[in-house]
């Protein structure tokens, strides 16, 4: 299959100059670029470059307000509840990292909610940034209506990703990021697309039931991880993302990808711990601790190892876009 | 099987009297019972009067101090480190709830760790008392090593509960409480006093192989629910409990059950948010329209409905204690 190969910061630049194209404003566009583009150097392509085509589709058709400035409309000492504005994701959560930075420090711990949002791509992105900041982070998320209560059978809640990332002295920081369904449902489309059966966990038929059929399964809804603990997850990040920051929960927001319809609207929550003060001290060197233990087993590999490996690489070779996507891309920055 | 059955007011006489036996303060007597009671009338007899016989030698070894008095030592806007001081962990967790209810309605969020600290018990019963306050709670525990990294054979991570927790309007709080293990380890023990087999997804064998041998799996390590990501969250809930706290981790950290040996020094986190100022006053609707949107389908039920349900039970009917427990807490009370 045919390739292109970017270096990153022109990867970036193209970004840009689609999304200015697309009704978005300066700002916004790099912010957006600068996310897309970590995720794809990060090997999530999924929340990378192909994102770009729906995004400027969406930012044209006014779904997404491109040029949306991102307000904090309500504070308390360690606390901020900010107005994505019905733009895209990146740029509010700028503006919460932003916050969380100054309150975490005062504060020892700091929260912010983020409702009228959007797709927020990587969740361990912005964990990730805070963590640079010598923050311990939690993000969740939600997302469209993928998988029912447990026991149900019609969706309500998102595939609600969960990051978690703590600083380290003299490596990258650890960093965790997971969604709450058992596999994304692009497996599932995937299988569709190669006539194949799917394993009988990943999803539930329109009737609730297990299926192997995935045409069954994308009229169905997908399998939390870990059964009904992993449901009640969900819940759980459901609320905290959605509920906590007055944002649509996930049977309310519409799709993250067309360019119809109202804004989906969802929410974020974004917690920083600041870690020297609550473990007097003693945070760095019993991380360290910890990950040597982890580190001395065979056949371990701590979480977010392969997606660091990839980053370095990308660093140093670019970015491998599928032909396809670099044409439509281009047709985009041309038009 | 005999039984016996207590109301739960003569329960917690019975508990703090057994204490007041075995080297506890009256204070930190009556905080213990008043744990191991609730978890006792909400079923779940793991966390409740079964614990009262070690509970009681612990305190007499030494090996609990049942005098300590847990103290903040450190503190700052909306986060305080709290030491149990090698004590029970309920009596540092009131301090910690206590120290919470004021600082997340000045601050919006707080966090309280907790260092040198014990069983917690039920996640979940802290979590709710957050909730009783009109918060929304975030608790999290790490207890001796039982899982092993994700890949590997030794353990290293407790099962690590996770409690959540968010007020309501006109009913009981909505309460999600689970361990990150598949399941617990009093199924393993089971299966082998039965001589039965155990599903090859719950443990690993010393070699970290698969096993169905309820003795090879307690000779090995127990499965996280969800395979690596579920593995992950144990390693995310080990970092925020005992990281972040400066307590024991998992692997250092000794029985919560036998009298012997240095202090387990285990550690928790809570997490306190005032969801109205996050969420602009719309929390307490928003949450009963995700709730009703939930109950709207068949078969499904609310996580923690079983245990309020067996909760309301109890405070009719009383609690069923086993004869020999019984027997076992009366000859304890006697001493």
């Amino acid at each position: 299959m045919s390739e292109v190969v970017l270096s990153p910061a022109d990867a970036q630049s193209l970004v840009v100059a689609i999304l200015l194209n697309h009704a978005t404003s300066e700002r916004n566009a790099l912010s957006v670029a600068k996310a897309l583009v970590s995720a794809e150097m990060d090997g999530q392509q999924g929340h990378g470059l192909s994102r770009v085509p729906s995004y400027a589709a969406q930012s044209a058709s006014g779904k997404v307000d491109g040029r949306a400035i991102p307000a904090v409309t309500e504070r308390q000492n360690a606390a901020v509840r900010i107005d994505a504005a019905g733009g895209f994701a990146y740029p509010a959560i700028d503006l919460a990292l932003s916050e969380l930075r100054a309150l975490a420090r005062e504060s020892g711990v700091a929260a912010a909610a983020v409702f009228r949002s959007h797709h927020f791509g990587q969740a361990g992105y912005h964990a990730e940034r805070l963590a640079n900041a010598g923050l311990v982070a939690l993000v969740f998320g939600n997302s469209p209506k993928a998988i029912a209560p447990w026991g149900g059978s019609d969706a309500v809640f998102g595939t609600n990703p969960i990051a978690f990332a703590a600083p380290r002295v003299e490596d990258e920081p650890l960093l965790i990021d997971l969604s709450l369904s058992k596999v994304a449902r692009g497996n599932v489309m995937l299988a569709q697309q190669r006539g194949e059966p799917i394993p009988d966990d990943w999803a539930l038929d329109a009737n609730g039931q297990p299926t192997i059929d995935p045409e069954a399964a994308l009229q169905g809804t997908m399998l939390p991880l870990g059964g009904a603990k992993g449901a009640a997850l969900v819940l759980m990040v459901e609320i905290l993302a959605a509920g906590l920051s007055g944002a649509h929960f996930g049977y309310e927001a519409s799709s993250f990808f067309t360019p119809d319809g109202a804004p989906p609207g969802v929410g974020q929550l974004l917690l920083a711990i600041d870690p020297e003060l609550l473990s007097g001290g003693s945070f760095a060197a019993r991380l360290e601790a910890l990950i040597s233990r982890i580190d001395a087993q065979e056949h371990v590999r701590l979480p977010g190892s392969r997606r660091l490996a990839l980053r370095r690489h990308a660093q140093r070779e670019g970015l491998h876009v599928a032909a396809g996507l670099y044409n439509q891309l281009c047709a985009l920055n041309r038009r």
